[in-house]
C-alpha cells in the first residue's frame, strides 16, 4: 500500500512531532499535526493515512486508506458512522502486555503481602507476624486471551499461579491451564478463584458482561478491570461488593471517564480506583510502534496489529 | 554418616511432629519433640542430630554430629559457645528465594505504580494520571548473591530490571549484570539505583555495613532489608532518610525482634516495617527440607546446605 499524507491528531502531536523528527529516515511521507480543536476538514481531504487516539467529531474518511489508533482499544475510533470497509484500521500494540502484568501483579502481590494489614498494624505498632500467601498457591481467570491476557497469564504462571482463560472462542493458548468459551459452565473454577482479571476489548458481546449472574460465582474474589469500564455492570458489582462474592476491586477503567466526583466507587472502602494508567501510551512507545506498521503496510507485510472489524479488536 | 536419635526443639514442634508422621517412611529413626521450656540435659545427651531455629540457653553438643537450622539464617544457632568442628551444620533452603523475591517485587511494584499516590487521590476524589514507570526502566542493586540473593535477581531481570550484586566476594554470578565486590568502588552504579536491597546473613563481616559513608552514596533509594537487622546502623538509616539519600525504608529485620514500641522506625513516615515474614518457613516446608538434608546425609551424597563455618553462613 502507497501512503503519502499523514493526518495525526492528538494532544500529544508536538511530542510526537518531535519523536518523529528524530527518528525519521524516510523523507519522501508528509505529516499534518493537529490537535483535536484544530483540524479541519481539508486536513481530511488531503490524508491517506489517519493517526489518533479516538474518531473526530468532525472525521470524514475522504480519501483515507489507513486508519492507526495511537491506543490498543479501537472502540472510539470504531465509534461514530459505519466503517468503511476498504480503509485498514491498525492499533498500537507495543509494550501493553507488561505493563498491565505490572500494574496487575502490584495489586495481586500488595493483596497476597498483605501491605494493606501492615499499615495498620504498624500505626498501632503492633508486631504481628501474618505469613503472606506464595503466589503458587493462587489461582487466576483471566478473561480476554489476546496479547494483553496472554502476557498477564505468562507472568503470572512465571510465579506458579494456576491461570485460566475465558475467550469468546475458548480456543486454547499459551501460559493458560485452560481456556473456557465465555459460553462454556466454568463456574466451578470461578468459585475458587482468588483473582478475577478483565482484559477484554468492548464490543458489543463483552457489554456489561460482568453482571450479576457472573458475579454470584464469585467467592471472595478480587476483581481486576484493565479492560473497559462499559463491560461491567457498576450496579451489579456493588452489589456483588457488598454480598463479598467481590472482596475487593482494583478498577482502571468506566463508563465514564474522568470518573465524576459524584460516583460511588470513589468513597468506597473495597475499591481501588486508579485514571486509566495500567497501558498507557508513551509517545515514543506509539511513534515505534506506527513506523514499524507504517513500514510492513508499504512493504505488504502482514500487520501483526491489523483490527478485525468483524469483531471488533 | 549414620543417625539415630533426632532431637527436635521449636515452638511449631506439634506441627512439625504430625507433618513428619504423615510423610515418614524410614522407621527407624527415633525422634523426640521438645518445646524450648521442656528440653534437658538428658535430650541432649540422648541425640545424635539436633533440629531448631536458634541454640536454647541450655544447649549442649554432647553427642552430636548434626545440627540442622530450620530457619535460613544461622546466626542464632551459632551464637554462644564456639562450634564443635566435627558437628556438621545445615540450614533450611526451601523456597525462601521465592518468598523474598514475591516480598521485595511487591514493594518495588507497589512504588512503581504509585500506590500510595492513587490511594491518597482516591481520597480526594481527584482524577490525576500518573504515568507509572515501567520495571525495564529501574535499577536495583542486591546485597547477597548466594541462593536468596540470585532468585530476587532473577525476578527482576524477569522484568528487565537491571540488576546489580554486592558480595564479599565480588564473584560474578547468574541475573546479575555484574558483581561487585563489597570492598571495591561500585558508587557510581550506587547514585544511580532505585532499589537497593540488603539480602546479606549477619557475619562479623556483614555487622552493619550499612553505616553512613555506604547511605551517602545512594540518590533517593529505596532500601529493602530482608537479611538482618544488625547489617545495619539504624541511626545512619534514620539520618540517611532525612537527607533522602534513602527516600523510603521496607525493614523485615531488626536488631531487636519484635521491634520495640519505642523505636521510631514505628512511627516514621518513610519506612514500612513488617515483623520477619518476608520468608518465613512453614512446618511442611521446613520438614521436607529436613528430610531431604537426612537422606542426602545418610547416603553421604553432597549436601546443597552445608553451612561454611569460616564464613558464617
Amino acid at each position: 500500500m502507497d501512503i503519502k499524507n499523514i493526518l495525526f491528531v492528538s494532544p500529544m502531536y508536538k511530542d510526537i512531532q518531535s519523536i518523529l523528527n528524530d527518528k525519521r529516515v524516510n523523507e519522501e511521507k508528509q505529516f499534518r499535526f493537529r490537535s483535536e480543536e484544530d483540524v479541519v476538514e481539508e486536513d481530511y481531504l488531503w490524508a491517506d493515512g489517519f493517526v489518533s487516539f479516538k474518531r473526530p467529531d468532525n472525521f470524514s474518511f475522504a480519501n483515507m486508506k489507513w486508519v492507526h489508533s495511537f491506543g490498543a482499544g479501537v472502540d472510539k475510533i470504531l465509534q461514530g458512522e459505519p466503517w468503511k470497509e476498504d480503509v485498514v484500521l491498525t492499533r498500537t500494540i507495543s509494550s501493553f502486555g507488561q505493563k498491565i502484568s505490572e500494574y496487575c501483579l502490584s495489586y495481586i502481590l500488595g493483596d497476597v503481602q498483605k501491605h494493606d494489614t501492615y499499615e495498620e498494624l504498624k500505626n498501632e505498632k503492633d508486631w504481628n507476624p501474618l505469613v503472606p500467601i506464595p503466589l503458587h498457591e493462587k489461582q487466576a481467570v483471566i478473561y480476554g486471551t489476546g496479547v494483553i491476557g496472554q502476557e498477564v497469564a505468562k507472568t503470572l504462571s512465571y510465579f506458579g499461579v494456576k491461570v485460566y482463560g475465558v475467550s469468546l472462542s475458548g480456543n486454547k493458548k499459551d501460559h493458560f491451564q485452560d481456556v473456557f468459551s465465555s459460553e462454556s459452565d466454568y463456574t466451578h473454577i470461578l468459585a475458587k478463584t482468588e483473582y478475577v482479571i478483565n482484559t477484554m476489548p468492548l464490543t458489543e458481546k463483552t457489554k456489561e458482561m460482568f453482571h450479576s449472574t457472573l458475579f454470584s460465582h464469585m467467592n471472595e474474589a478480587m476483581f481486576i478491570n484493565v479492560g473497559r469500564g462499559e463491560s461491567v455492570s457498576n450496579q451489579d458489582l456493588l452489589e456483588a461488593l457488598t454480598k463479598k462474592n467481590v472482596r475487593f476491586a482494583v478498577l482502571d477503567v468506566f463508563h465514564e471517564e474522568p470518573l465524576p466526583k459524584e460516583d460511588p466507587f470513589w468513597a468506597h472502602p473495597q475499591v481501588t480506583v486508579t485514571p486509566h494508567i495500567s497501558a498507557v501510551t508513551t509517545p515514543n512507545e506509539g511513534v515505534d510502534c506506527f513506523l514499524e506498521t507504517l513500514d510492513r503496510l508499504e512493504k505488504d507485510q502482514p500487520l501483526l496489529n491489523e483490527v478485525d472489524l468483524s469483531k471488533g479488536f
